[in-house]
């Protein structure tokens, strides 16, 4: 069977296959009841074979998180405003910064089972979507750094901290964050 | 030897002689000169005695950590204006700021050593000791929240990245930190 395109066909499918099972799991029952016999049994592949595909259960649920961040990602670049396109600038960043907070809290546990954050390629889109924004709204200053500062509360061990030690609920974050951010962007938050 | 008060108290000064030592490498040479093996050596202890006191390698850099923590927290609490008591609630906050970018960076391989970040004590009181001061400022708001959102750019796996990835300067950071400090409390940054 070795060497045919049929094999790498089958090969990518099942990855898909691995992958939409995992995610499914994650989405009904949290990251913590996907392990990779449990991923095995459901999907009808050998352990082996996930082991092969993602290396260990981190590599399993960062390739979950990439597919999930790869749809927050179309939303904000194609998606219906004020996410998307077409919404004032800020509109767009605080639709931003409430999306991202609900979206961090749903993958909470798999954000920490992929290795206690977001990848540097979803930090990074952020970063540069938020910077944009502040361009578009005359924002005065260092911009990169300023978005780098109006995304920290957003930042995942952070959040944790806030919503499991701290006990604090999201509409009180999403709240201070908005003020914060109107703030740096000197904009009132009634508006 | 076991059971009299003399054992106790040697106990303890191996403890003091162990976090000495281990400081000492740290400062001159780096976390990562620390190990095991070193410190045994040039404690003249056993590497046994390590273990027993410490737990395991990030244990003993949690201890460590915990020293120069208590003297950032004396140099705030009881130190020189304007980073201890004195000096004006803006300039306190921007001292504040200021001082703990330069120790994070003079410790970011010790607290990467220690498990990634502060302890969750050393974080407390930053943010005890910002909201206090933005409350003396009249800021209004969400203080407990506006003081996690200003201490946020100084999280370490924040700087880290900013520091060791993007390469950008401390000089950098600290300025666009001050900016955004004075934009939330609605102090112009240039007074």
């Amino acid at each position: 069977m070795a060497g045919t395109p049929r094999v790498r066909s089958d090969a990518a499918r099942n990855r898909d296959a691995l992958l939409c099972t995992a995610a499914r799991m994650v989405a009904e029952e949290g990251a913590s009841a996907v392990t990779m016999d449990r991923l095995a049994a459901e999907a009808c592949v050998g352990k082996g074979t996930i082991f092969r595909r993602f290396g260990n259960r981190a590599g399993l649920m960062a390739a979950v998180l990439d597919g999930s961040e790869a749809e927050f990602q179309a939303r904000v670049m194609r998606g219906e405003p004020p996410l998307g396109p077409g919404a004032p600038p800020y509109e767009r960043l605080i639709a931003f910064g409430v999306a991202r907070f609900q979206e961090s809290v749903q993958r909470i546990d798999l954000l920490e089972a992929a290795g206690g954050g977001r990848s540097h390629a979803a930090y990074s889109f952020g970063l540069l979507h938020v910077r944009h924004l502040l361009a578009e709204l005359g924002v005065e200053g260092d911009l990169p750094l300023l978005a780098a500062a109006v995304l920290a509360p957003l930042e995942v061990p952070l959040l944790r901290a806030q919503l499991e030690v701290q006990h604090l609920p999201l509409e009180r974050l999403t709240a201070a964050w908005i003020d914060v951010a109107s703030r740096v962007v000197g904009v009132s938050p009634t508006r």
